[in-house]
């Protein structure tokens, strides 16, 4: 039941709206009522929910992700990303949606986003589809 | 079985504890074992989990998220809450609470709060309740 | 269903690798396909994934984590650990990992690690394993 999204990224940091893959495979799962959790099987890359509107919303979060962990800064870790690993930590590596009528029970301005950190890469979103009470 | 709570913000920034109506909610799904997930539909608000018997530390937590994310930053999104996009993300728009015995299994210092960030607002919290393995 | 574990951190700030113990309550809970949950019920400790090849990197977490929310700033609460409030907000309580086949389906550089932000302290950390669809 766990199916997956692959995508590819084109720049070192990057939000792509996977909304719409996310709502095609929780269609084909099946699931009625419950929650769909998109999960990203990586440590330099993380998933968020935010506006999909306007696309100035993920500019913003990514640079101001970039002054709040500047890659420059001054890190133990030797291969040059381990400000992306620490984004991927404050960011998240997974969203959990309710899930109602088989549809995602997003907000009117919300969209799903992976965010890439260390790109540009292919990356890999995991599906899982959980079941509500009774 | 997804249910909603509505509520009512009065501050651009706060802390509302929701901990008494989601446990109200979880007991009248009649889930017993499983986890409760609690998800904010907006893309300015957030949804987080700490200490609710000092009040200080939910000021804590706004004033030092006002620092890591000033207001008064300079952003490309034109409506004057990128601050409250940014904010919401590194707070997260849901929390997912283990259930056991039809309760919310919280640790004893801990209380569920909405994350207003660019209130005042009315603002909804879905909550959908899981169930646990076999 | 909701197991825990139970750990003792030997320092302030650490991060703490309990991808097996957690590996090992999912595999005796029976569950195949579905999704790990993994809780801690404190308000100065969280949970996150991240890369557990190289110890620097979690190393580079915590000093980075304390440069953005240092302990010797200006806060309301008088406990002297507000930093370890706001820090774990910032990190999340939980962490939800896709099953397959009975095994969590971390990503090949990812473990589970117990974020301590006041220890030395006993933590516990809480699991639900909940069912996927149909």
């Amino acid at each position: 039941m766990t199916r997956f999204i692959e995508v590819r990224t084109s720049r070192r940091s990057q939000l792509l709206d996977i909304t719409v893959e996310v709502q095609r495979a929780l269609s084909a799962s099946g699931l009625e009522e419950g929650a769909a959790l998109i999960y990203v099987p990586h440590t330099t890359a993380g998933v968020t929910i935010n506006e999909n509107a306007d696309p100035s919303v993920a500019e913003d979060i990514l640079s101001h992700l970039e002054k709040m962990v500047p890659r420059s800064g001054s890190f133990r870790h030797r291969e040059g990303n381990a400000d992306a690993h620490i984004k991927a930590t404050l960011v998240g590596f997974s969203q959990l949606v309710p899930v109602r009528g088989g549809r995602l029970e997003l907000g009117t301005w919300q969209g799903v986003f992976l965010c890439e950190f260390d790109g540009p890469r292919s990356r890999r979103v995991l599906l899982s589809f959980l079941r509500s009470a009774p």
